[in-house]
Formats: structure tokens, C-alpha cells, sequence
């Protein structure tokens, strides 16, 4: 069967008007598309509004009470747009995550997708239902509800997309890829098309628009996808196997990646390195740049906000010391064009040495660079590097 | 395994603070009755929130995605009593309907239950959890969420206690069944032990402590009811089998019962009957009292004011002439003493003569006599009842 998987965020379903808007237009793109299968986010601060509610119980929520009480946000929105599509006279189903059979791994908060059972969406489809699926969560094999974590209803529109060999349309606020964040500087040109490598860079570092996991499982199974405005009315930025070679020269960005801890152990030998990371893994923090002094005794890696208790607790049941430090930034300079011309790096960190800009980590992969700073650097980093790499 | 069943309604769990309230009594009730299945509803007036937000959708929401919406209330209130509960040291698991094994037929919004698998629950209380089962809710044979109507989660706790062989605790913001509804009358006395017959035809008589399909269950398969304050530390009424033969002369009680509406239709042969209440049965709507004129031409009928959409969608769909009125109550008077002293029916006519109060239809049944009275007859029938029987 020929069809899309399409995929709204929470600020396109904030509002029943806004829902109403949405479903005209997917039942404008089902007529092109042949079969539609939604994906929707909870609805605008939804999500925050429930963290909120568990806060009033517990600073520590239990893990699974936590993705019972989040995964109610989605499960509004696919019944309201539902009735919406039902109203105009479009058949529609709506779907939770253990009825669109998204398995995951039994882990809560921050699950991976094991697999996609269609059975029940390829049933809906048969009978040329709009099919509604909850983003961000799914069904482990025990049978508990789990969520997917950040960016986890992209995740889902990935998953089903592959599991349907269908193209992936993500619909957002913004009209797609930009060479720079326009909100740091208006000149931003869209990208119409760049690779699922760059784009995994570019959301690893920042970049607010798809998150890293979507696009390394739209890599790994050759989903086409789409980023595009919400208004279904432009073209966007199209994700596919290989940018386009007349693009390679351009896609020189600046990404921001705020709210980062920088965590600073003292006292760290080579031998307590593998337990620790391995406990930190377990408690599923996602640790993203890792630097070692070169004396060798101290270690200090950055992880998001949203994973400091776990830290904590991970680390307090340790023999070490550590410090962590918040609202650090990190600022990168991001390009396939990297991989072929040296002196990038260099340009960059003369930017940093000119404009005197401290940094407190550095790290770099073939196509990009990455410098650590504080919330007071960042604004004047970014400005550094949009100048010099003449953006 | 020896446990009790406890329910607790939206009221007892409207915020944060009185689930917390609610966990504290949960873990001595624990103590005491070995262990605990709790049933809740949706937090103070979640659902009537979710049913205004799906009217900014639509008027007439789709029953499917309706159910899908509504469910969402109660999965909050487990995730959070969960939460409240593990904080506190005592290990408890929130469970969905489906996850509960709550099986039903497949009718949205007010659905039968057909039965219950244990298999999760047992499980779970094996290992000396608290078993947190979101009332209202169920899933049908083709995995669709499904929801119980009014008074849902009473019967998501009797139809669990039935299954698990347990008593079961309905926990309300009243101290217990009363001789008259204490509202209407400030003498009104708690009664210590009532049969389940007198409470089903009181709960069916608009008394709102507990929904009559609940005493109807309770009956059925033996359970012993009781109804308490959510304080958790008074004693409430009990409702078993058989009511205290001490209690006879005094179990008579004028309920009321709001929001009535009441339905003629004008022409209505005989031949149309069958099929007329066979199309509202069909469309869930549940009829109350029945009257037919002498003269055969005319009938009408009583329903629940949230029946009135599918009432007017079925009527109108066949060709006969209907009216409806809304706003009426039904004013009764019950007790199991009427089965043996005649005159109590003529008592309470002669007082509705004697006050000059209209009424629009009565029916009897072997230990009740209601009258369908307009909105401002009602308080003074009340009163006129309340005197004559001496209550």
C-alpha cells in the first residue's frame, strides 16, 4: 500500500483549533498520499504540566508510575484528533503505543523501540482509516506502558515509517533545515536537501528540530523523511541517504545545545572508569563529550539537565569526589565540508582565542567541532563564529 | 491470599495532597487487611475537563475516541497514587484497565463487563504490592479502550472483588447510607447494615452514594459492600445479603434523582414499540420509567439528561413524533417494610394531593413508589414525603 507517515510536534496540536487545523490538512495530503498514518506529540505544555503534578508527590517518582502518568499527554491528543477527523467526515482510529504495537525494551523513560507489530495498523488501513498514533511511548514485554524520552514521538514516526516502508513527513514550527539557527541570525538560508549523517551531527549538537535517535534510525533503515512547516503548504528540508553535492560547500552551521552539566570528577584512576560509566549507562544517562586531563587523574563528561538526579545518585554510590556544574552551553561548528578541509578547526578556535572567549571542554568528530562554554559566553561564541566562518 | 478491595472517587483523590492523604491510609488499612487492590477515579473534575475539551472538537465525538479521551483521567490518578504510595516505602504497581485484565464488551462509553483476568493482579500481589487499577475502564476482545458509564469505577472494584473472592471498600466523602439524604433533612441517621436489594433500588432512586450496576454485581456474586468516609477511621454502612430484620421499620427513605428527562411520543401504535425501545437499547440509552396512556396512542418514557443526543438521533431516524422535556427529578420513597404494609403507596399519593403537587408519571416497584416531578415541585414534594412517613 502506497502512503506517509506524518508527524505533528506539540505546539501544532496545542490548541482543539489548531487540532481542526491539522486534520484539514491531513485529509488534504491522504488524497495525494493514498494512506496516512499520524503521529502527534501531547498537546503543547502538556508533558511540562504533568512533571509538574508528579513534583507535588515526589522529587524522585517512581520510574514506572512516571511513564504511566506522561504517556496520558499523547493519548489526549490522538482521541481529540481523531474526533477532529471523524467530524469532517474522514474515518479515523486512534492508537496508543501498545495498540499501534510499538515494542520497546522493558526500561522506562527513555526506552528504545525493539521492534513494530503492524498487524493493527495495517487492519485500520485496509479499511482506509486515517490511523493515530501516540507518539513517544510503547509496550514492553511485560506488558508495562514505557516512554521513549526526548525527541520520542520523531522516534515513533521513524519506526512505523520503516516498519511500512513508507516516507516520513515531520511537520514543526519552523520551515525546515537552516545553514544557521535564524533566531541567531536572520540571513539563514533553508537547506532543501542534506544528508541523514549531517542532519545526526547537526541534531546531536543542538539543533532543535529532529532529534539524533529519529534520524540514526532513518539512517540505519534508509527512511526517506521531510522536515516542514506546519502550515503543509511549503516545501521543507528533504533528509535523505546523501546531500546534495552543490550544498556541500554551504553547509557550514552554528548549533547551540543549552541546559548541559558539566561533570567534573577529581580523583578518577583508569581502573573505577568502566564501572562508572557502565552505572551511568544503566541508569541511562546520556553522557555526551567525555575528556580526560593528561595527568590522568580527573575526568569530566557532560550529560543534559534532565539526567542530574540520576547522576547524583549513580555517583553517591561511589568511593569518589565530583563536582557538577550547570548551565553550561555547547557551541558547534558543523559541515560536511569539514571532512575534506583542514584548518576548520583551526579557524574556530582562533575565533575563540581572538574574541577571548573561555571554554572549558573541546571535542570534535569528522564533521564538527564543539566547544563547551558558560550560559555568559554563548551569545558572543556564536556571534565569534558566524564571523569567521563568514556565515 | 486474604486483601480487601478499596475504592476512592474522584473527590478523595482531587489533588496532590489528598492522594497523599489517601496513600498514608492505604498503608495501615494494608496492615491490617494483609492486601490491598485500590480502584480510583479520575482526579475531582477531570473528566467533566476532558469532555468540555473534546466539545471544542466536535458536539457529537466519536464514542471510540471519546473512551480513548475519558481514560486518560483515571491513568493519571494510579500514576500518581503509585508515586504517592513508593515515596512512602510501600511498593505498588499502577495498572491501566487492560493491564488490570478489566475485559468488556465491545460498546464504547458504556460498557458492559464481561469478566476479569487476575493473572496480572495475583502477580503483582505475590510479590506484596499494592495493585493501583485505574477505575472506569477496560479493554474489549479487540483491544479497544473501552469505559463503564456512570459509576464506572464502583464497578471496576466489585467486578475485582467479586474476582479475587475479596470484600470490597467504597471510600466517599459521606459517612454512609442514610435514612434521608441529609441534605434534605437534618435528622437524617446513618444506617449500620442494608441489603443489597434496598440499596440497588435506592441507587437506581438517585441516591448517589453508589451506582445501582455496582449493587447489582455485589449481588450477584456475593460481595460484601461497604460504604465509608475517605478518613478511613469511622465506621460506614454495610451492605450484604440480608439487612438487620432490626432495621425494617425504619428503612424507608425519600430520594431524588436530578436531571430526568422526560420523552413522549405522541403516536405510537403498539407495532412500533419493539423496535422504538429495541434502536435506544441498541444506542445505550437508558430507560428509566415506562408509561403508556390508557387510550394506546401515546407513550412516554425517562432517561438520564446525557442519553438526550442519541435519543434525539434515534427517534428522529424513525418516522414518529416526540417531545422531550428536560430538568425533571424523580422523587422516592423506598423501603423493604412496604413489601409487607400496604398503604405506604396510598400515603404518599394522598400527600401529593393534599400539598397540591403535580407529577408527571409514577411507577412502583415491590419496595419503592417514584414520582416525575418539574424542577420547583420537587423540594416541596420532598418535604410533603419526608412528613408524611415521619422521617
Amino acid at each position: 500500500m502506497r502512503g506517509t507517515v506524518v508527524k505533528f510536534g506539540g505546539s501544532s496540536v496545542a490548541t482543539p483549533e489548531k487540532i481542526g487545523l491539522i486534520a484539514d490538512g491531513i485529509i488534504k495530503r491522504k488524497r495525494d498520499a493514498g494512506a496516512v498514518v499520524v503521529v502527534v506529540s501531547a498537546m503543547g505544555k502538556t508533558t511540562n504540566g504533568l512533571i509538574e503534578l508528579s513534583q507535588r508527590i515526589t522529587a524522585v517518582p517512581d520510574k514506572r508510575a512516571m511513564d504511566m502518568l506522561l504517556a496520558t499527554g499523547e493519548q489526549v491528543s490522538i482521541a481529540m484528533l481523531a474526533m477532529a477527523l471523524i467530524e469532517r467526515n474522514c474515518p479515523a482510529v486512534p492508537l496508543t503505543g501498545w495498540q499501534a504495537g510499538i515494542l520497546t525494551e522493558s526500561g522506562h523513560m527513555n526506552s528504545r523501540v525493539n521492534g513494530v507489530d503492524t498487524t493493527r495498523i495495517q487492519r485500520e488501513l485496509a479499511q482506509d482509516h486515517v490511523v493515530v498514533v501516540a507518539g513517544f511511548q510503547g509496550v514492553s514485554e511485560d506488558e508495562e506502558i514505557t516512554t521513549l524520552g526526548r525527541g520520542g514521538s520523531d522516534t515513533t514516526a521513524v519506526a512505523l515509517a520503516a516498519a511500512l516502508n513508507w516516507p516520513c513527513e515531520i511537520y514543526t514550527d519552523v520551515e525546515g533545515i537552516y545553514t544557521v539557527d535564524p533566531r541567531l541570525h536572520a540571513d539563514a538560508r533553508k537547506i532543501d536537501t542534506i544528508s541523514h549523517d549531517e542532519t545526526f551531527e547537526l541534531s546531536c549538537l543542538g539543533a532543535k528540530v529532529i532529534e539524533p535517535r529519529s534520524v540514526e534510525l532513518a539512517a540505519k533503515y534508509g527512511v526517506d523523511l521531510q522536515i516542514l512547516l506546519n502550515t503543509m503548504d511549503k516545501p521543507g528540508t528533504r533528509i535523505t541517504r546523501q546531500s546534495d553535492p552543490m550544498e556541500q560547500n554551504v553547509v557550514n552551521k552554528v548549533s547551540v545545545l543549552d541546559n548541559v552539566l558539566l561533570v567534573s570528577v577529581d580523583q578518577a584512576p583508569e581502573e573505577r572508569l568502566p564501572e562508572m560509566f557502565s552505572n551511568l549507562a544503566e541508569a541511562k544517562v546520556n553522557i555526551d563529550v567525555i575528556s580526560r586531563t593528561p595527568n590522568g587523574e580527573g575526568v569530566s563528561f557532560t550529560a543534559p539537565m534532565e539526567n542530574e538526579a540520576d547522576i547524583v545518585r549513580v555517583l553517591q554510590g561511589m568511593p569518589i569526589d565530583f563536582v557538577i556544574r550547570r548551565d553550561k552551553s555547547k557551541v558547534s561548528v558543523v559541515g560536511n565540508a569539514m571532512r575534506t578541509h583542514p584548518g576548520v578547526a583551526a579557524k574556530a578556535f582562533r575565533a575563540f582565542h581572538e574574541h577571548k572567549l573561555p571554554f572549558r571542554q573541546v571535542s570534535t568528530s569528522e564533521i564538527s567541532i564543539s566547544f563547551i562554554v558558560d550560559a555568559e559566553t554563548k551569545h558572543r561564541a556564536v556571534k565569534a563564529l558566524i564571523e569567521a566562518y563568514g556565515l
